[in-house]
């Protein structure tokens, strides 16, 4: 008992957490980038050589581009999950870095998917990825409801959000298996899973998905 | 209207919004670096082979000397457009997530400016991502202007500030256009544009400029 | 003596020091990923290749994993060692540099050993890596705490805090000695030295760790 | 006149120049470490093989080093001289800007230096763009003290601070032509040189360094 006491106290203050957690996904949009990397064409002033190649990055661009939105979401949705809390403690600290440890893993899955946008086994991974990432985040949500929401804000809750929340997780999964039958299918999946949380879910939108 | 509520009200701080900001900018002026590659040349000692090699790499120095200024310019003009704004909401946060995309892209122009200085394509695709990027500030600007604007703060704005915005665009994408017939004026183009916004435009500036 | 007062009073101030120290966290971990460069295989669509070439990353993700947690960790106790500095002087801000340097360097022997898995010199120097960097947090502890310690928290230090924070060091010395024997064995100390400091020590944590 | 009243209110503030350019030095002293490459041996398990390469890496390591410590001790200098100032204005955002750019590009005489160790030509260009560095620095530092500095501060500065400063200017320049007769001077030049500005110059210091 002492022992959880003091973990409810002391010098953990959420706004360095909050910090750490900014940087981190400041760091991480902006490292996805140098995955792009310059295609290297032997005569350099040849124009329709080097449109070509740019082209042939298009895969490339696209994936960045899902990740860009996804990792953008996540810190978006990490702000009023973080701002129910009433401070911080040793569990919550560790959720967190382990929720951002499955985010600045990203880069990864991102580049795989980029450099074999046509294998299956990389398309799929990268929703695979994403989707324990969204566990991750579900499990960081569950233990703030659960253990330290501020008494203000607790009736505000819906009580279905964990719930609702696994949409995104089944998304994902819906994503990893269509890319064993096409590739292009699991593309659209991933960019529409996190444009449907842009917003806050609302029960009605739920509703409306008919994924619930 | 109660879901549009809600995105003017709840947990959204644009204290986090701008320290999400800076770190992506802070990054991406910083990272622009990585792109000067050492150069590699057999005989360690040779200081004349060196000293050729360190020369040819003048254009990526140019380009990388541009971007940074660039960078800088927006992260300077994002200051005071952020606030104007007396609250966040969703949209302004996924506008500013858009803006910041486009800056974190810059990194891939200014390399490939940089490994093909001589190439049309390459340098006209630089003027192009800036004048996207413009775009996209210019969006963000209009929407706070238009919607978030702080009562205080609305008289004061210059009513015509958007259309002049639209300067750097053109700026842009004259350099885009001049860098078919000579790079080296595309080059001098880039360079001059941001230096032109390095104060906030006033009448008089816009006047004297004869771009308007 | 006039040189050691303006030390302890001036424009120093501990947020700076902590911004600093977070974002050079947030940082490091995470730089971490672009270690996990993706494999390289002639047949884009081959699947099995591509697992077999993803599997022998495994030793790689591991390094990954426990630098991730083992710097979450240093950052995690960094918290409330500033915390009980009443202000910092020169003296602390060089100790937290050097500190920060030796994090900084984390991703140098974390790509070592993920690259030479099985070659005892390349898992070993991880361990005295880290065993260093314990060394440079407990320097910097000690020295708040004998010269800068607030002192309403002065009286509610452990007086053994700095002794049993040795335990640390000797833990991933023991990892780097036995990589001579068992590299598998040395990635297992590795990965339990941090969680064993996953919250602050307690005298009852180490006396049944038997290590004290 | 009506443009420079401009420049000296409005939405510029301190603290958003500060949080931009603590992460830019984060960013710098941390993205240092990835000219540290892992080295590539046929023989994964060959010890002595590995620990030969690791030997050979000591320039690098030096250089990183040395880096390392001369960008924190500009961030150290950095705090006082921005505190200095009552506001910020357009023309200290561009100065500090330009500052940073030069902090940037430090990684590149790092890595060049680092490479090339027994090339006079890279050992000497390190010197010049640190003493390039530091004039930027002097130039921010006056243009405080000249336009911006709080009236309650003035009085307490030394009146020959910057010609003071100079000292690290031509101590770099004296290791960038030491290195043209031995490259190891040079490195020693480079490592004493921020040691002895690591806390603020006092005029006995400056009288016992003999340099002024």
């Amino acid at each position: 008992m002492g022992l959880f006491d003091r973990f409810e106290r002391g010098p953990l203050r959420l706004n360095r957490i909050e910090a750490f957690s900014d940087g981190v996904f400041a760091i991480i949009v902006t490292l996805l980038v140098l995955e792009l990397k310059v295609p290297s064409i032997p005569d350099h002033h040849g124009v329709s050589e080097l449109g070509r190649q740019l082209v042939e990055l298009l895969p490339k661009f696209l994936s960045w581009l899902i990740s860009f939105v996804i990792v953008c979401k996540f810190w978006l949705n990490h702000h009023p999950i973080l701002g129910l809390a009433r401070h911080a403690n040793y569990a919550l600290v560790w959720l967190n870095s382990l929720f951002l440890m499955g985010q600045s893993f990203i880069p990864f899955p991102t580049a795989l998917m980029g450099e074999y946008a046509g294998n299956p086994l990389a398309v799929s991974a990268f929703g695979v990825v994403m989707a324990v990432n969204t566990v991750l985040f579900i499990v960081l949500h569950a233990y703030i409801l659960r253990h330290l929401i501020k008494p203000a804000l607790a009736d505000a809750q819906d009580p279905d959000i964990i719930r609702k929340s696994f949409i995104g997780v089944r998304s994902y999964l819906v994503g990893a298996a269509a890319a064993w039958t096409s590739v292009h299918a699991a593309f659209v999946v991933y960019l529409l899973t996190p444009l449907f949380f842009i917003v806050p879910v609302t029960r009605r939108d739920v509703a409306e998905s008919g994924l619930a």
